[in-house]
């Protein structure tokens, strides 16, 4: 059945998820004589920091998804299989999935993460996430759809509900998202819909810490406040949401906002993975020793979101981001090869190169390792990276016209309902 | 509510469907001084003769659909509503659709047709039709899984029957599906799928007729069939398919091939009207008089491919061509602004500019009013012809680019699994 030139000697890796952690770990070991297969529950991998671009009409989804076996064309040692992971068996050095079994000789979890909803999980099916491809698409469809719906509304208050959206958590996605929603609302949405009094459109960014973008600088935190404020974003900060029931989103305090776009950026947990209960445990990060090898395991490594390292600077474990993904995926294979060879295994140490977010049209925030600075630079240098770490020429071409189109048109040319989203 | 500043002498018509005659008609009215509708069930006008494309992962969903608000961004006097028609009731001068009734002076059923499945209807469900950009999805989800299947087949029978692909109907869409895929065979899938053998996937295409493009010309017909067999598509006329249990086709003469993909293009019908039935019968086109307003009624207009409007050299109506919608949808509109003014109506005169059909990469074939030819040119002419109908700069650009990417390439860049698809 399989074409491929086997080698007996070669040790077979298994990663599982194609995110940035495992894509990165894939290519690493490509390059060394061992056979890996990467196995996803989708056949392409997604550039998450951009899918607030699909769910707001920037971007189609095809721009920020690219199928995982044309990175490996010119890699025969790579395999590919679409299937979703069911449970390790560390004992038979094995894997169940959706498919069928698969042996390893070293296996790389890079599973990611999931939204965590907290005390929300009961009304998870009311909120709407942003982790998937799947997930922009439906939030694209249903914020249409929604203010097709306020054209009917017969009153005031019941088309309020349906064209307000309200954003609960403003890290990076949330903050991202509401700039590119309130741009939507100044520059697409009143040439679209001029039947609809778009000042009435509210959008609220709601965060439980004392500021926005907790992770990043204070600098930051008060620039993005301040480009927030200018888009007529209605930011409150130290505010807990505690309920909603599909129509009015309460706070702690008692506010209560009316409506029917509530969506969730408020944090992640880690994908629990089945079989390894004995270290991990339910909603926690994988725990891993300082060479990324799961504690208690002699060859199964665990990377990115899911995996728990601590490093002296990092004593919580590392933050949420590709950047980190990718290292300890480059780190891991790293490793492998180093065990595969009898060679000493080294410890993890993450390069902290920055995190940036960008806010509208052309604002953007930065805390890079030569300064913190913000403003319309930071927008150009936030672009060009972003558009430098899509896979493929197409995909780099293709977004870079969008963007150039949408900003020389103050305009969104998508906003397409082709699945329509029906509540669960 | 509505920001619209109305004139009460204005005559409101009222347009249901935004495909080709439709989006025809309200553009031609946007002129006058009147107030119009456009109904349809979508938010988007869909440019179905490059669905094909995007059920072979040539261009993405958004390229070739658009949003009707966008058409009409700047014509005031057209309004969109987006609703499901469910019966025209022409005693009270008003239609009845999934979101409330609406009252018109002039009425324009541009519905279009459905897929007509003929004595199949029974399992339709296993059959994948193409005339919305859903079933296009559904169709690059469906080829793209099964490929990812025959990966884990066990044994050759099974993996055939994965991979092979039936068209059924050689028409534009099952020829054009036909090209497009034995390219895709020929150049994409044997560097994504390594350990597939591809030269034993196997294109089918029957037609019950005596020639593929049997609406086309016999010279048009023989390049076709060329082009076709040197791309290595296995084409039998005269062959009419008897049977699908969802995993065998059967045929006529007795033949058998096993194939999980079925895809059925072999004739559309014109969906239903409802509240009609005086001059409708199920299945049928709507009969319309020479000026293309239904029989038997003073304001109610149809275009395109539910109407039935018999012409000296079109006794049995017209083609189900977007040329024939389009024009008929100028004609009507110029005759609902004649009758409002109290002027005379004018018969309407199809003008055949010719059909087109492409086969591959650059092949194509064509019936031009100044001469039938085929081979690159055609195809070049074809292409300028579609990237110019579409709707948006944008779409242009970013097709011209696809196209331009796929032709020095060889490649198809899109082969997203993003909403997998189950059979019903």
């Amino acid at each position: 059945m399989s074409t491929r030139n086997t080698d007996e000697s070669r040790k077979h890796i298994l990663i599982i998820g194609a995110g940035f952690g495992g894509l990165a770990a894939a290519k690493a070991l490509s390059k060394r004589n061992v056979h890996v297969t990467l196995v996803d529950r989708n056949n392409y991998h997604t550039f998450q920091p951009l899918l607030y671009q699909v769910a707001t009409g920037g971007l189609e989804p095809d721009s920020i998804a690219y199928p995982v076996r044309r990175v490996f064309r010119r890699r025969r040692n790579v395999s590919f299989r679409m299937a979703e992971l069911q449970a390790v068996i560390p004992s038979q050095h094995k894997i169940r999935t959706s498919i069928r079994d698969m042996t390893y000789d070293y296996l790389v979890i890079a599973t990611g993460s999931l939204p965590n909803f907290y005390s929300f999980e009961p009304v998870a099916g009311k909120l709407m996430p942003l982790k998937t491809v799947t997930d922009a698409l439906n939030m694209r469809s249903l914020i249409m759809q929604n203010l097709e719906s306020a054209t009917l509304a017969e009153d005031a208050e019941e088309q309020e509900a349906l064209i307000n959206v309200v954003i609960v958590g403003a890290g990076p996605t949330g903050v991202e998202l509401a700039g590119a929603l309130a741009e939507m609302r100044r520059h697409v949405l009143p040439k679209d819909f001029p039947e609809l009094d778009m000042t009435r459109m509210h959008i609220y960014l709601f965060e439980g810490a004392g500021r926005v973008l907790p992770a990043m600088s204070k600098t930051a935190s008060r620039k993005a406040e301040r480009y927030l404020k200018r888009l007529g974003v209605i930011l409150k900060v130290n505010s807990q949401a505690t309920g909603y029931d599909g129509a009015t989103l309460t706070l702690a305090d008692g506010t209560e906002v009316n409506s029917e776009t509530v969506i969730w950026t408020a944090g992640v947990q880690a994908d629990t993975v089945a079989g390894l209960s004995d270290v991990m445990k339910q909603g926690m990060r994988l725990p891993v020793d300082a060479t990324l090898r799961v504690k208690g395991y002699e060859n199964i490594y665990a990377i990115g979101d899911i995996a728990l390292a601590s490093e002296e600077s990092f004593p919580d474990g590392h933050p949420m981001l590709s950047p980190v993904a990718i290292q300890q995926g480059r780190h891991a294979a790293r490793n492998i090869w180093n065990q595969i060879r009898g060679r000493e295994l080294h410890p993890f140490r993450y390069r902290d190169k920055g995190v940036m977010a960008t806010i509208g049209r052309n604002r953007a925030v930065a805390d890079l390792s030569f300064g913190k600075f913000g403003g319309t630079l930071a927008w150009f240098i936030w672009m060009f990276i972003h558009i430098w770490s899509l896979i493929g020429f197409r995909n780099k071409l293709v977004t870079f016209i969008g963007w150039a189109y949408n900003y020389f048109t103050y305009d969104r040319a998508l906003g397409l309902i082709i699945r329509p989203y029906r509540r669960s």
